[in-house]
């Protein structure tokens, strides 16, 4: 590695002191943030910066740049730092003056979709470092695909106690080691120091011997000499069959007199009186938000090195013979457009009784010959998600050309390598597990939507319909809950046709992550007319048409579909007139204009929802004075049929309620 | 230690033996299950239980019994098998014949409400070792509090790969370490088996030095050796000053001629002719659910031992002078009945702006010195949650008297051990996070409840009004979330009354969890009038009633509350009679009875709702004719004023749309 500044150590220190002054004028000026981490690995970041990290200011979006990620990123200051003084268009110095205001790009964590070379949405702890493990598994599979002229880059992480002490980070860890990502470096912030006070209040581990333990490469050096910091990142760059795990021993809000060190520095502003005395410290004698010239051009001369690599690599991309095919899978577009299929024609004209889940398998089965940026997993519910298909060999050490993994029992884990793989851009991520341990994900999930990710869930067993396993694996509120999340969609297709359609709509959300929730029992083939295709795109649509007058709508999702059916059937033979709504998504269908909604849905129209699940939330649907048949409460172990017997989802149980109310 | 079978091996393979028959027969006549784990285990499970685990049958109640949690939950007939062969009431043969059964106490996972002698329910993975961690810090405490003759056991786990993969298994052991809880042994079943295969598909880690690494003391054995078994748990009994990993290794399925070894008999019934093969190679020609009776008196026998340990230590109670107030902990009960206390009346008498974290904190100081069961702690969010009190000290390896555990980054973790602490008994465990990383908790908080288990999260920063921290710690869907949740009291106070009173609530729940979520930012005191006290024990109360003829009734929760009354203020001076109901527990008022349901939310008046979350879910309570206030999408970050104007949460911006829907 060429060393651009290690001949004035003045220079260096003013660069890193031009991060640190930015941090604690910013945070000072907002009346909050963090100030401890970016003073603290100010030195850390200048040397990544100055003459290892590849990248380009001019091009944030360079797909081969190197990916950084801040999952410390309460820490946000260091990012808008690096990024301001390096030389990219935003952030400028007035968005740092405006440092957590409503106006500004530089919020209070770093957001992916607020500033274009910000790589990912942090702050959640942890999940930085599991979505770096992502991103550096696209790296490798895209680099198996298309070789090193286009893709060959590294993923950098920093990463603080709290990174390292969630759980996530096991699951990461332990991912990275075991497929072997060498050209995955993590630079932990060992700054001894948690909100708490001293990590030895909360944490007595070795983490280097853990992190070896667990397959890592593991360096040291002193966070604030300069040649150490070299030293140490050339020791991680040369090995490349191990991640590398940099302990970088640092001071927290270094140059702050008399609270570096300290835990009062870790989240808080200065004050006026030590911001005065970490000039002096510092040698910073400079104005707020002043960056000398000197110190501005030794900054930007970092991003020309990325500039340089950047016109190389453009000229090996346009001598690519898989230019266009690497063009089309970074920007997102798939390879067809949305065609339905001739599958989908074949299964309407020959309707067969499935579990969603193995219809899920089915059309994958279709599906991922042709779109070869569909990358699967499951979280070791293979066989049980129905995840794996023909197409998609494993993706191993000894075969990043893969792109099925065997994510191991880690649910979490999983979802953040996901969305590291989305962010990345050029894979499109599917992953299983049993619909219940989304609550293990959940903090994944909810990632994937404020990201705008396209990553797609594959959650079966998704009800009381899994039987004897018992109230532990039987989701309840889960269905209700991830619908109340944001830029989520929720789909819980009825039969395999819908399954089908679901599949087709998820891989279209660019901007949204997609849970399926799909059955572990078989269920009847609800739509079987070959007119009717695209039907789920509505979110809800009118299945059944009342044959007499309509006195009723009855909503239902999924496996209960057929349950509805059957009641209108039982209420037709009464005289009772019953439309059928499959309400496969509820996002999608409130997105729906008034007059579709309303004619699904009158308002002047007894309407029931069945879903076996918790009411909570159906009365949007069904009215206040509508009914809502579901489980209010936690299940019970059982073969399937018992259960839904028990919990009164049965015609027979369900058709005389409505009944009595109509009547009544 | 004394080892009563170990003259006869052929005697403690037939005790063995009878495990792996009732496991493989109570799976294949159920057709669903995991004999795996049973099958494999069974030879460690006896040892322990003839020699080591100190249990009575006849009182699986006995405060100072050893705690046995099965982490690897799927392995139920492991339990099963154990409890009636070592002579429990229950579960009985029958029982077990009817395995997975609507009416049987042996469910597909052990469930600790279904059947006394099961300390924990478990099945999602890593959460039962992470609350024996839990339990065995409880057992540390009240042996600190009581000594070494009421209080003076072992907490064991049997565990396998998956509770080792899972990232609770990070924080569950870094606590356990961190605290040298050396009276925790984990038995870890090491089959090399994972559902999706080897556990080399998805696992590279070396878990013993992981282990040492965290602070743990790790042996081998070979865990089909009786002997090896005996040594090595010798040896676990031997390290008091750390907890121990026993690595068993073990063939999964042990006994089954052609699936044993491999990951076909995990989960799933061996089939008609393995189970004959089996009988074979194990020499146990018994038809299915017969136990021999020369076999049943062994395995009588090994309760006998506790039987005379729990006479012995029913004098020692007796002779005690700590006696009362341990039954009392023990118990459950609360040391004084359900007062409102004077503090709540000086608090009436002098109104405050207070933020609900810090009126907690206050509540807490006036608490934590009377009820010393009360076990607080937070995630490294001390300060900020408000957690800590005067009498509240640290509990340390080195102060196991001490009631406040800096619990570290480890949400998870915290909360699982909050479970364990909380069904060991003698304790109340309260801790805190902010409320968006209820996320993390989320499996821990499905198991307070479904363990019916009195845990209080205390979780502050409860939405946008946390400001800058931005959209990655402002939760929108937490508490929709959370309230769909069966058997959690979500409890959203809007002062500091209504926070002492929540409090005084949560402590009164013997069976179920609360979720306190409390406000960062200072909101006024609404409610001022000495004689309304415990009015949040209705989950819903009239704050104000309309002065003029009433139009509206304006439902808000927490710091909306005070915002509600502005609105009422203004809509008053306009002629517009409106009623404010503080929605402090909508589990609470789902509770009530019809009239008092009807009284405060009046059929035929219109009804707006107001909290800044997610509106999904609000229509139950204003019906679809009404109006919710609140936010759909994800937050911002700026201060808190901005969002609240920002997401049209102030007066100026809903009177008007009231008085537009009202008018129009």
């Amino acid at each position: 590695m060429e060393h651009a500044m290690s001949d004035d150590p003045t220079r260096f220190s003013n660069m890193a002191n031009a991060i640190r002054a930015l941090s604690m004028d910013a945070v000072q000026a907002a009346n909050s943030g963090h100030p401890g981490m970016p003073m603290g690995m100010a030195d850390v970041a200048t040397v990544l910066w100055s003459d290892y990290l590849k990248f380009d200011p001019a091009a944030p979006d360079w797909a081969d740049r190197d990916r950084f990620v801040l999952s410390a990123g309460h820490g946000s200051m260091l990012i808008y730092s690096l990024l301001h003084l390096s030389g990219y268009a935003a952030p400028t110095l007035d968005d740092i003056r405006n440092f957590r205001q409503l106006s500004s790009p530089c919020a209070g964590h770093p957001e992916n979709f607020l500033l274009d070379a910000v790589e990912a949405t942090t702050g959640p702890l942890g999940q930085g470092l599991a979505m770096a493990v992502g991103m550096a598994m696209a790296e490798r599979h895209l680099n198996a695909e298309f070789g090193d002229d286009l893709v060959d880059h590294r993923t950098w992480v920093v990463a603080g106690d709290g990174c390292l002490m969630e759980g996530i980070n096991h699951e990461a860890i332990g991912l990275a080691g075991h497929l072997k990502l060498g050209r995955l470096v993590v630079l932990w912030d060992d700054n001894n120091i948690t909100i708490d006070g001293a990590i030895s209040l909360s944490s007595s581990e070795n983490i280097p011997a853990r992190y070896e333990a667990t397959g890592w490469h593991v360096v040291s050096c002193d966070g604030h000499d300069e040649a150490d910091i070299r030293r140490a990142l050339d020791e991680a760059v040369a090995e490349t069959g191990k991640p590398t795990l940099v302990r970088c021993t640092t001071v927290i809000g270094k140059g702050a007199p008399t609270k570096s060190g300290t835990s009062k520095i870790h989240g808080a502003p200065l004050g006026e009186d030590e911001i005065a005395a970490a000039r002096k410290e510092l040698g910073w004698p400079h104005d707020p938000f002043v960056i000398p010239e000197d110190v501005l051009a030794d900054w930007r001369a970092t991003g020309e090195r990325g500039g340089k690599a950047h016109a190389d690599w453009v000229t090996r991309r346009d001598g690519s013979s898989h230019k266009a095919e690497f063009e089309r899978r970074m920007s997102g577009e798939l390879p067809y457009g949305e065609k339905a299929g001739r599958t989908l024609r074949k299964w309407l004209e020959s309707p067969e009784k499935l579990a969603t889940r193995a219809a899920s398998e089915k059309t994958l089965e279709v599906l991922t010959p042709h779109i070869p940026e569909m990358f699967g997993g499951s979280a070791d519910l293979t066989g049980s998600n129905n995840t794996k298909t023909a197409a998609t060999e494993p993706f191993t050490a000894e075969n990043y050309g893969g792109r099925y993994a065997y994510y191991g029992i880690r649910e979490f884990g999983m979802s953040a390598a996901m969305n590291g793989m989305a962010l990345h851009g050029g894979i499109i991520p599917y992953g299983g597990t049993f619909l219940i341990f989304s609550d293990y994900a959940r903090g994944a999930i909810r990632l994937s939507a404020l990201q705008q990710a396209r990553v797609i869930y594959v959650m079966t067993h998704d009800s009381i319909g899994l039987g004897e396993d018992g109230p532990t694996h039987q989701p309840i509120e889960h269905l209700q809950s991830l619908r109340a999340m944001p830029n989520v969609l929720v789909m819980r297709p009825a039969d395999r046709v819908e399954t089908a359609e679901c599949w087709n709509i998820a891989l279209q959300q660019k901007d949204r992550p997609t849970v399926l929730a799909l059955s572990r029992q078989g269920l009847p083939q609800v739509r079987n007319s070959p007119d009717e295709i695209g039907m789920c795109e509505k979110g809800a649509y009118r299945l059944k048409r009342a044959g007499s007058k309509r006195a009723v709508v009855l909503v239902a999702t999924g496996s209960e579909v057929s349950l509805a059916l059957d009641c209108a059937e039982k209420l037709e033979k009464q005289g009772i007139g019953a439309d059928v709504v499959s309400m496969v998504c509820t996002e999608l269908f409130d997105e729906q204009d008034a007059a579709y909604r309303a004619d699904m849905l009158p308002a002047d129209v007894f309407k029931v929802t069945i879903e076996a699940g918790t009411t909570y939330g159906w009365e949007r649907y069904s009215g206040t004075d509508g009914m809502q048949f579901g489980i209010d409460r936690f299940g019970a172990s059982a073969p399937a049929p018992a259960l839904f017997e028990k919990f009164g989802l049965t015609a027979e149980a369900i058709v005389p309620k409505i009944i009595q109310k109509i009547n009544g």
